[in-house]
């Protein structure tokens, strides 16, 4: 089956193209009795908004999002929430130059390979526009997760080779890179400046912490709850790795190192990052994501056109130079998703 | 639904516990008119055997697998194939300590929260024995990607802090790690070594390269090929990070080193690791994976029982000190069940 | 899950209820670079639109249907197509004294059952305009179909128990009944008006007769082509029977008179309805569906309200005296929704 | 995908071909800590044993199943059931003559179709024999439903035209028809006898009861409970027709006579056979199945081979001549798994 559902009970779909009229979501599988109102899942659009930052992208999108069903004064029903953003502010003309033209690190070549047709305006399906669709809808899921008193915190772990070295819940929104630790956001900062002077752009790294998961959440074997929030996490397009608590560290530990022991009430470590045997242990639940460079860079570069011969392009249009900050809600969400149907998937059988 | 079928259209579910009578797969939706035999899988069942290695478990497995159905004059019929390994060997008193108390760093404390109640024997379902079963299914799509020319090399990457640094394709199975580059594998020799004299254990990474893979395949958006890779391969009991080509190493690389020019004919580089946008684009697929250490130490460690109370365990029973190399095909198997399952995918839309 | 998606390969998940702002549904797994345009699907739109014929609802619904995405010049791209159909001429305010009570024959009860929360203006989900988004989407199927010149046959069989003896393809909907036999057309108007005087409602058949549909479509065992088709049409709200073939009337032959013959090029008779051991056989598909009388009649009828205290209830508002015409394209999208999957599905093992 | 797992959350999946070695069936998604035992599965067993009645094929199936795993110390640990059935008293050669020619109803000729290859002998997968894995699927179902209480009857409702005009639950298992009307089992024995005698074989009618159902069960639109009971029971090998309730005798009925008036505590009538809206109304459920004559008969019937000539086959073998009473556990086995699949969804959203 093609691949825009996510999800076995809370589950979402959703659909369309950066340069089509709108995009949206349908939730299926919402628990009823929800409150829900367009305002909560704005909140959470607005962080993945272009143009608040300073290095961001200069294409405005208001992504005001309507519920179209699914909520009944103030709650929702259990029958099938379909949240619709438009898209404004298109400027299809930038991309007819991309018509018969390939940009390197794009979805262009494949999805010519897969489909045999292709909408170049904008990256058509495979433009980071289809994320707000996945914000609208882990903004839903969290409402899920609200009942649970389980918390998603997302944030920026590195940027450009920056890393944040202590966490502050307080302080992710108050800066243009979603960084959580104050002392480095001049440095950020300053890797920002230089690297848009030289015409390139950026990657960093992601991370995501959750806290108050109970104890038992992810189904053995296939469905690993660390398997699925890894998928979850690549699905996002910039993402090129990931990991869980210790991740590629743990490689080099002892197995005396790697252990956390178990204490009453809990852990007294947490490389496991909250994961045992593809389930969850009760402790926090550490993420982290590897982000690419964005791929458009106002640079020449070597690519192809669609009888296969060389060409050169410079990428024109609005881009980021980096997709941090605003993959950073992105991945929460998955996040959220993930988690808002294990939560159900464990109700099933409990 | 719980989480023991992996694939969409290439369907495979598995069965069994570590000391049950057996375990098993079914294996739904293979194409017909392939040819099938016990001895295809066997082969690759070989490689994931224990006691091979100087430094693995002494539990010995014969590891036999019989095909009771899908499969007609030795070749597939369409219809659902049924393998079955019997467990023998089993030496289930070993564990009568374990029935309440949890083991640092395997699931058994997961388990109990998630189902009050678990098999403690060996793991259980929790077991890596669990894993014969994945590398039986994966020999069988193997037989779907042979059709297509698409070939799954999987090796060692690193253990114990020592990394292959080439790879040397008829040298992986001519050591005892799996290693691809015979340079290295006196080095892994001497840190395991080193480490059971220790009593400890060690943990590694596995890389896998596929090669043959037509572009195209994958599925936009959440289902995209490196998201479903992850999935897969993150799935495997110790694996704590996945990585695409280039990887985490991707976060520090500027867009205009990360991006891979297209050429006539392919790529002129591969940080993208053969998928971009979440489709194959005709280059090696490349995947790294993180492996822990073995959580079954003869050293002892801090845990509770089932009460909650405070104990000390050491973990009695025959065990590996490394998962690699028995993880290795393991790996491999669940990246064949993963293309196996996007070529079909591909062909209903092609 | 929830239940508001159909098919595994050509998948649509439908969403809307009758009084929120629109409806619609959304196709994925639809091959790229099939023709599609609205008004393709809005030809069969008109068939379910009410108020066309004498005895239908007097409420106008343009059912004017928007393509959101997943087509590109014309052609579909093989992702999400997205449809969407405003609802107007919306009078809430007729359904207020239903917000207490339970309407005989519907589904106010067992969705306040099972939800603990409803949509109480016409009917929410549970409403007939749900499917207008079946049949836009059955729309979208019958390109699939077109490129293997499978063809679907809808027409009434019997109405309020007056019962079609032949079928005339042309002459279906020039008839306010979908009656594909001319001569019994009077008969069902004379019924018609009859039940009408009465303030009562009426029951019927539906049947389908699908042909040019290549042998072996369908999956063995619990997927037979007719288990879908079965469950495809008995979603269909009014209906409360399924037949394939000769169907209960088989339950009445001899094995001798039952089975039907193969002859060179096919078979020498249909009792089967075109479907062997849950394949097709290439002949033609037959399948005949009951529809029980509209529940919603303006008569006194005995209920209770939410409170579970009898009371009375005359039902007021703008309806049909039977599903039947309204509900022949609704069944004939099940079928072709069903069919367009199992194509898909075929395609992968082909 | 293929259609051998039928179910979302509780999900079987069968394999098994009618003379190869073994057959059985995987059940993911059983809710742990119900009490599980090879006994409880016989029972059920037992009344789909051919040779116990006079009417029936002489091939003897001991029918005895092992539990292979997902059962610890008597209870079900939420692990996967797998299930075992070895066939036993398999006579190939008795099918030597059907390797190149198709048996007039049944699945040789679409298998044939649909794979390009068959395994022809018991008519491999096709088989009846393969309903054996979904009778023992179906006791494990059934401890859900325990749980819950409730309970499902299944009975002769029609054969060879006789019809019970009363249902005796204590009486259906002490006849060889599983007739619940005592009074009229003298007749279906006559007719029985009298089509024996004449070399040909019988249909007739099979009815579900399930009593104890909570209102709420089923998912609206597409995955309504009675069209997923429609799908499951037109998944039986010989069904050819489906009711809820009234069913066809529905479409006979005006609004007034067919709708159930609601009272305190339930309703006044059953029309509705349980269902309202595709969810469960807490009265009973009722479902009608129509069963075709077995198409195998000791009688010259006319046919093709594999290369399309025309040919005469007497089919030879052991064979019932109903599918009644055989079929009647069988398809009390797939109300059961439905039942307990949609208690399961419910919960997930209770």
């Amino acid at each position: 089956m093609a691949g825009n559902t996510f999800g076995q009970l809370f589950r979402v779909t959703t659909w369309g193209e950066s340069h089509g009229p709108a995009l949206g979501a349908v939730i299926d599988g919402c628990p009823p009795r929800l409150p829900l109102a367009a305002a909560d899942i704005e909140t959470e659009l607005a962080r993945r908004r272009p143009g608040v930052q300073a290095h961001a992208t200069s294409r405005r999108e208001p992504d005001k999002v309507e519920i179209l069903s699914g909520v009944f004064e103030g709650l929702t029903t259990g029958t099938p929430i379909s949240l619709i953003i438009y898209n404004r502010d298109v400027k299809s003309q930038d991309y007819d130059e991309l018509r018969n033209v390939f940009r390197p690190g794009h979805g262009d070549f494949t999805y010519q390979a897969k489909y045999g047709i292709r909408d170049h305006r904008g990256g058509g399906r495979a433009s980071a526009r289809e994320t707000a669709a996945r914000v609208a809808a882990g903004a839903v899921a969290q409402k899920v997760l609200d009942a649970d008193g389980i918390k998603v915190l997302a944030y920026t772990l590195e940027l450009g080779g920056v890393r944040a070295t202590r966490v502050d819940e307080d302080r992710i929104w108050d800066n243009p890179y979603a960084c959580p630790d104050p002392e480095v956001v001049s440095a950020m900062e300053a890797r920002v400046q230089e690297v848009r002077a030289q015409g390139d752009s950026l990657g960093g790294a992601v991370q995501i912490r959750v806290t108050g998961c109970p104890p038992g959440l992810g189904e053995p074997v296939f469905d690993k709850l660390d398997a699925v929030l890894a998928h979850a996490v690549m699905s996002v397009g910039a993402v090129k790795g990931v990991e869980i608590g210790a991740g590629f560290a743990a490689a080099r530990l002892l197995g005396s190192e790697n252990n956390d022991p178990l204490v009453p009430g809990g852990f007294a470590a947490n490389r496991a990052g909250g994961i045992l045997a593809g389930l969850s242990n009760g402790d926090a639940i550490i993420i982290s994501a590897a982000v690419k460079p964005i791929p458009s860079i106002p640079q020449e570069q070597q690519t192809i056109d669609q009888e296969g011969q060389p060409r050169t392009l410079k990428v024109k249009g609005r881009h980021d130079i980096s997709a941090i900050p605003r993959i950073v809600p992105v991945i929460g969400a998955m996040v959220r998703l993930t988690l808002a149907d294990f939560l159900l998937r464990q109700r099933a059988i409990g």
